[in-house]
């Protein structure tokens, strides 16, 4: 099986590669190729028992190398973020739309449908703190990037229906805790607030504690990728995309997580009030019924204490590494 | 008021054109000026009493004398539509979304958030015939033209909230009765089935008679496009889309109405399955709730039997004349 992840050294791209490298399978199907490409040329991952090429180029030229014959499986998971895509309009529109025109024309030329998963978000919608949202809610996004990822699950059901790829669009929720920096998500102090005390840092908190959202772990993110990498399609219809069965938490239960894993660090976020930056979550329904997703086999969530942990177990030591701490 | 009508060489743009003329006004405010843009130079409307341009050139490449600074109200009707956009996928991505992207820029260069009256259609639905969809129902396209059109209402809701347009979209029913000669659209059997034998021509009906569809005439979609340019849009929130309230009606009831008109003139209608047209047409949803249009001032169908009526009235001589008939 030979995969090609697009957006492969971000978060998730390393940590699908990582996991690949570790499995060396893929929904029982040995991997016998990873290509990588993002702008800057994405690391391998260590310990792979097939090759691995890495690629940097521009997503809307894709080089013909980032997807090569006999490709398989493809995670396009190269996106402007919520609070960049905002910011630039026309760079997301770029990226976000165009370069997915690009994934599916790559695809054409090759003529063999690949499995494209594809990762959209909880940011596609739009609701308030009170909703809990059914499968099939209408898309209303509050931001561009929400509209660009709701605008490309239409274009990838739609190359689908027409047999140019076989997309599984995921949209996830907000994936906490990221690894690494703050970026530039609206979303990332949902990582920052637990991340960073654990770094023994001070961070902020740019809403109220009260505030629900719809949350994933990369763990169990990575596992949705893998199973929409590998599952049947054949019972999906016309609609390709999926809400996954995340779980809806609180600011407040998050940091009382947090104090159960390392007692007191919650002392470290600061309440810092960010308009701008409330004004984008707060239009992200915190809770999904995701009854779809769980017929379709995606694994449901951990408790949110688990959330903590595995990142104590799988980032902390790296992240510290990373920033000299 | 200055207006621009973007495909104005079109069934709907030349119907709109010619309102306008005969009105002088939109909303109440007075017309002040007219563009017409197309692929080939739009003809101009009868007795207008403002001056009146006609421009041809390419949507993605829009001129800007298109759309000219001070103008306050876009009709965007330029599609490639059904059955040419399932034909010829590039074209059909390249005007119904990169043609709308342009609309977008050009009134981002303005900087005076034109309206923008947007046409999208029945057919960015699916649903089998036992359907009656309510507002908020998801759009999961059948159709290559039904995607575009339903990523093209994300992109122009955002853009609007952004502040580079003030959007209305309008998912307009099957228009019928359409003057002149079919076209490439899957639909367009619906008007040639009463157009073609009030010609006393025979004509193909490809799907069977108790097939039901939503539609409209186009003197209500003329009114429901002047309404949708001058309308309050205020509390339309993030959701700029409209499902305008239409009529369900069958294949069977519309050749009744046809023979009250004219008697006999169903006899010219011959059964020809032709399953490419059944496959698209099949999917389209026939009968919506349609409540929230009501609520935002739309007006109320006539019946069927008045349809028809329509087209003997405002079409009939024009396109026997234009058909040498």
């Amino acid at each position: 099986m030979q995969i090609s992840i697009l957006g492969g050294g971000g978060f998730l791209g390393r940590k699908v590669a990582a996991r690949l490298a570790k499995d060396g399978t893929l929904g029982g199907r040995t991997v016998t190729g990873l290509t990588l490409f993002d702008m800057a040329e994405p690391p391998k991952p260590d310990g792979a028992t097939f090759p691995v090429t890495s690629i940097a180029g521009d997503l809307v030229d894709l080089p013909e190398a980032a997807v090569p014959p006999g490709t398989d499986v493809i995670f396009h998971l190269a996106a402007v973020v919520s609070a960049a895509a905002e910011a630039d309009y026309d760079l997301g529109r770029r990226v976000n739309l165009r370069g997915t025109d690009a994934v599916i024309d790559r695809c054409r030329a090759l003529k063999t449908a690949p499995r494209v998963v594809f990762t959209s978000s909880v940011a596609s919608f739009s609701g308030s703190q009170d909703k809990v949202m059914p499968d099939n809610t209408r898309q209303i996004p509050g931001n561009s990037y929400g509209a660009q990822k709701a605008a490309a699950e239409l274009i990838l059901a739609d190359a689908s229906r027409r047999g140019f790829v076989d997309a599984v669009t995921l949209r996830l929720p907000t994936v906490i805790v990221r690894p690494g920096r703050p970026n530039k998500a609206a979303s990332s102090f949902f990582s920052a607030i637990v991340r960073e005390p654990l770094l023994g840092l001070e961070t902020e908190l740019p809403v109220a504690d009260d505030f629900a959202v719809w949350v994933c772990s990369p763990r169990r993110a990575v596992d949705w990728l893998l199973h929409a990498a590998s599952m049947d399609t054949s019972k999906m219809g016309l609609d390709r995309s999926v809400d996954p069965p995340g779980i809806s938490t609180t600011v407040a239960h998050l940091l009382q997580a947090l104090d159960e894993v390392s007692p007191g660090a919650s002392k470290l976020v600061k309440r810092v009030e960010d308009k701008a930056i409330a004004a984008i979550v707060s239009t992200w329904p915190p809770a999904f019924e995701a009854l779809h997703s769980r017929t379709l086999g995606f694994s449901a969530h951990e408790p949110v204490i688990e959330v903590v942990r595995a990142f104590v177990e799988d980032d902390l030591a790296a992240t510290k590494a990373e920033r000299g701490l």
